[in-house]
């Protein structure tokens, strides 16, 4: 299953002229887009459903389109970057034949199927077409720590990586299915949000013992150390198919689990999370599997109970 | 509810004659922290309930003990580590002579109520007592990546911070209160065992787009990174009580983990940890909070539901 990836940060990409760019969607991210393009010296051109979120764009250069068909036929590259899905339909189909003969680069979040469906809808009407995910937040937009995903043909990704370099940090390109940075994207996003769901209930699990958030939140980094080094061995355990228990075994992880589940239940809070990862750990163990590795759960997540 | 930490690294700590000390309990942890003390140079006194586990510690120098009793009435300073609280009493208890006039550091994974009944029971049988969590597993003992919590009197930690730099890494003494550090190690251990729930829930809704663990892996490290600057915010947030949904609000939150949700239902797994996410920011939301910041949700876990 394995695709060619290829990673570049800003400073692999040669400079040229810089391309005339289009950003459709002026939301936070959109803005942020559009002056990254502005301070990297594409000339750029602007356009936004509700008018009047163009004004410190223009004042930086930007021109201001009056219809997004307009603004697709001021540029050969063309940023997307709106609310949702139905959104982004809701604002190219009108404009398909100003596409026409351009790269639309979606930026919009998305799932997997949506990015194909949009591929095979820009196809259909001649736009090239490339999908992305942005995987940091606006204050990280052209600066080094933004990172963004790509996929669709790897000739496209070739001919407006310079371009692209515009939006800062490092880009991957994932192959050309272009739904695979929506994959990625989604899946990042979940371990992104239960892990901070972790976190919150921790601070309120602290509270309850009278320790103070700003107290716990340096031993929070090492912590966070700690599951980004496991992390790499979960993936390797999980692709090979062999869950060593040797080192910290389900069995065990359900005992420290249930001891702090315990303490919860004792101090009042909402549970919910912490029960359901107790009773995933639970399912894997009632299987057979306590003396596995904690990759063995990856296992037992695509094989729901009935 | 501050109240005086201190955190030392080895380096801070001067050189003097090493303390002798027992250890009681010989698990993969109790014989990593019986080889970091003969390694600094300790006299050092071991003993398990089974025997047979104290071999390779022998050989190195280590007195191999026939009780818990003689183990103790060995040195002045006696580390415990056995399974849970329940066998920590039942090792201690039979020793309450022996261990009269020592100092117990008891590095037993416990609760802030089961180190505080401890930390009574040594007080009325004239035994000193530090309680101590260990927040790394056994590779890091003894070298400069293993955390260590402690909570007891201060002049008890001031006495042996020389002999317990011996285990390496980093120790931070969290105040008087002897359940204190139980309390921290249960929440990091909640923020743990989340996050790793999230990382096994993200390989495998990857994997049902094709997208192998260790094509994701390279990615996770920079969520883990996201998820660290976020924990300061969120615990400064937290405790100002100003929930400001500025940068990221939960009504956009709930969009985004319901986006994924849909995604993870269609493809079979079991997400039972993110639909619990997702009905708690969807309660936070219901309760009027949509427009506030993620740090909110430390209120609503502390309110369950009826
Ligand atoms: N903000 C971040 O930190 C971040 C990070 C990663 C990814 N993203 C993704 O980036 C995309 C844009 O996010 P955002 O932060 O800029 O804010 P947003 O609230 O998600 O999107 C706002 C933009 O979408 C437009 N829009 C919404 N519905 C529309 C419709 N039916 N027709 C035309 N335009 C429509 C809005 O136009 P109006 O002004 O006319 O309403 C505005 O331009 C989203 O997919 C988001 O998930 C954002
Ligand atoms: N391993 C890690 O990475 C790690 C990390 C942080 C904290 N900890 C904590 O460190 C402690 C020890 O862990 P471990 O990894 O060494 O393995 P463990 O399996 O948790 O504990 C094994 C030790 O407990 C003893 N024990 C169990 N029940 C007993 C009883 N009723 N009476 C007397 N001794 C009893 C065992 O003696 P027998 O040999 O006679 O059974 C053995 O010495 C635990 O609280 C654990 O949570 C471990």
């Amino acid at each position: 299953m394995t695709e060619n990836t290829e990673t570049k940060t800003t400073a692999d990409t040669e400079q040229s002229a810089p391309t005339p760019v289009s950003v459709l969607g002026l939301g936070p991210m959109g803005r942020a887009l559009a002056a990254a393009f502005l301070a990297a010296g594409h000339p750029t051109t602007v356009w936004n459903r509700t008018p009047g979120k163009a004004a410190p764009l223009a004042e930086r250069g930007a021109a201001v389109a009056e219809t997004a068909a307009a603004a697709a036929a001021a540029s050969p590259l063309v940023v997307a970057c709106v609310m949702d899905h139905e959104a982004l339909h809701s604002v190219i189909r009108p404009a398909a034949e100003a596409l026409r003969g351009t790269t639309l680069v979606n930026l919009t979040s998305n799932s997997a199927g949506d990015a194909r469906e949009t591929a095979s809808w820009a196809a259909a009407h001649g736009i090239d077409y490339l999908d992305g995910a942005i995987l940091t937040p606006t204050p990280s937009i052209g600066g080094p720590e933004a990172v963004y995903l790509y996929s669709g043909p790897e000739a496209l990704y070739e001919r407006h990586g310079a371009a692209l370099a515009a939006l800062g940090g490092t880009a991957t390109h994932l192959g050309a299915d272009p739904g695979r940075a929506a994959a990625y994207d989604a899946a990042l996003l979940d371990f992104f949000w239960t892990a901070v769901s972790g976190y919150v209930h921790a601070l309120a699990l602290a509270r309850t013992e009278g320790v103070d958030p700003s107290e716990l939140a340096p031993f929070a980094t090492g912590i966070v150390s700690v599951v980004a080094e496991v992390a790499e061995e979960l993936a390797q355990e999980t692709e090979s198919g062999r869950h060593s228990g040797e080192e910290a075994n389900l069995r065990s992880a359900l005992a420290g689990i249930d001891h702090i589940l315990g303490t919860a239940e004792g101090s009042g809070l909402d549970n919910s999370v912490l029960a359901a990862v107790r009773a995933l750990a639970a399912r894997a163990v009632a299987d057979g599997h306590g003396e596995d590795g904690i990759s063995r759960l990856v296992e037992t997540l695509a094989r729901p109970s009935s």
